[in-house]
């Protein structure tokens, strides 16, 4: 354990996407000080991972905003509270010291930080995309199989099969029609579950041959060298199979859940979400909470929205672990303002 | 009753500040036609009739956004679900049609809506200053009496008496001494409540005579006549008194709750707000939700972003008995769209 750095802290926040930065701002604005831990090597989570460009349109008082956008103003909302980000890395090991009354948390790059008290805003855990089932998968991942597009430009005049039913298969095979040479694409239904918009402009592609459906099919087989796909085989639900000559595959199956260590933390969880009491955002832990998508009770929404509220409700229960025996009169920023902006304005905030 | 217009509706808004105007937006993803009422004669509440200029900064992804701002972009966000406006009027009555088993509203203004949702986002109630014990007063108010600059500029060469200790007496003392030819500020304490650099500013305006103290005074009386003011008398803590020569009195002593005849709607009240199931934002009556500041649970926090995820869930609530039986799916705005978007743009939403 010698190669462990150390940090004490007030909060750990483990994930940063939009749920988790918000978090910042409010234990901030409780005097709070934040560590954050992300298993990307960027913050924002999906939204910058997986639709930095896509508009979104239900963030209160945005009428649309892209997730990047979205990112960048929330880093930009927490900048003030200097918070400290560990990214990279997973938390592997949360550890109660019990005489203290603090958490260990510790990250699969040896990173230790001691804190009085953890918000999990991590989302569906450390995500990552549903895979196929196919011999020799990981010999072409990221040289001919890509479960994302970074670049659309690296795509261009290749032969693409994307596979799949719903709006990121629809999506890419419209948006990468314009440059690759052809796109076929595999879908084991004759349905898709996307925006009609974009259903009515991809029959429009696939009368003009641009885009090739080939359904019912689903995937059976990679046909290549050194990852270097020559042709998919896929098959039809008799059993039939086809190959399609392609240089690049692209399944877009959905994401996994990976909450992976969380499991074992002992927190109270229930179908793979984490149980919380809805008044506190409290999780079965006393000074563990959760928020955002991973947080699970009765009636819950599933909205950034309703995590930024509870990101807020959180900061609120924390401070009192944070400050206990502290009497707290109710703040608004007028009284308290925000760092870095004192001087220059008149505070105030969403209350006279 | 032949004077009324009437209108049938899925759900009617009490309410257009900020969260009223989000549940718009949200009712309208659920694809629920809205009316709003509000006592103001313009949307926004608070936000546009107080501190319209001012910063907010704990609205999430906005660093710092004024309240007119906040106001507007909300406004623009809840147009495409083309919500119908009701301004200036107050709800008198709710009459429960149980036979239909809808809500009928009744405004001061003899408009009658019929809808089986009604939310409550009202705020502080339909909100008025508090007012001075000052005999007479009501002769000289909108004339020489005012509780809101709206115009700076009306207030130009003027001798004006600020009455009050807290952010707007303060604030407006210092704007107005631009233009006014004096300021005199009138407190019963040596203290003032307001931003350390509000504060700063004031002591820097008395040093240079352009605001004058009058400390520890409060209001005794009024001289002038048919609503013109000459003087506005004050007494100290002793009873001794003095006039002060105006034109003109602004008295800054916060705003009154006048929840008004909500109290006698049937609804469970503790404390002035509305009591709500904290996980569907129900009030004691079945199809009326109460969201915002006006609800209170444990642990309620009145922050304008928890009325937001509020909104978003009495509107998913109400959705099941504005369409009772129909089996929903969880949806984004990636399948759903919003209205008048549709064409232009892929839609997504906070979801992958």
């Amino acid at each position: 354990m010698s190669s462990l750095t150390s940090h004490v802290t007030d909060v750990v926040i483990i994930g940063s996407g939009p749920v988790g930065l918000f978090a910042i701002f409010e234990c901030g604005m409780m005097r709070m000080q934040c560590h954050v831990v992300d298993a990307l090597d960027m913050v924002g989570g999906q939204c910058m991972a997986l639709y930095p460009e896509k508009p979104i349109y239900d963030i209160p008082a945005f009428p649309s905003i892209s997730g990047e956008d979205l990112i960048t103003n929330l880093k930009k909302q927490a900048e003030p509270f200097n918070p400290t980000y560990h990214l990279g890395q997973r938390v592997e090991r949360v550890i109660k010291d019990a005489e203290a009354d603090v958490w260990v948390v510790e990250t699969s790059k040896g990173t230790r930080i001691t804190a009085k008290v953890i918000i999990i805003a991590a989302g569906v855990g450390a995500f990552g995309p549903n895979k196929p089932p196919l011999d020799h998968l990981s010999d072409y991942e990221n040289k001919s199989v890509f479960y994302y597009v970074k670049r659309r430009e690296d795509f261009r005049g290749k032969k693409i099969v994307i596979a799949g039913g719903g709006d990121s298969a629809v999506d890419w095979a419209i948006s990468l029609s314009e440059l690759a040479q052809k796109v076929m694409l595999v879908h084991r239904r004759p349905k898709f579950r996307a925006a009609p918009e974009s259903l009515r402009r991809l029959e429009e592609l696939s009368k003009q041959g641009k885009v090739e459906f080939v359904i019912p099919y689903q995937l059976d087989s990679l046909k290549g060298s050194n990852g270097h796909l020559n042709a998919v085989v896929v098959k039809d639900l008799d059993g039939n199979t086809k190959e399609l000559e392609a240089n690049v595959l692209l399944p877009f199956f959905g994401l996994s859940m990976e909450l992976g260590p969380i499991l074992s933390w002992g927190l109270g969880i229930d179908h793979h979400h984490i149980t919380v009491d809805p008044s506190t955002s409290e999780t079965s832990l006393k000074g563990i909470y959760a928020i955002g998508d991973i947080a699970t009770y009765p009636n819950k929404l599933k909205l950034i929205l309703s995590g930024f509220a509870e990101a807020a409700q959180a900061a609120h229960q924390a401070r009192d672990r944070v400050y206990p025996g502290h009497v707290w009169h109710f703040e608004y920023s007028t009284t308290q303002g925000v760092p870095h902006q004192e001087k220059e304005e008149n505070k105030t905030n969403s209350k006279h």
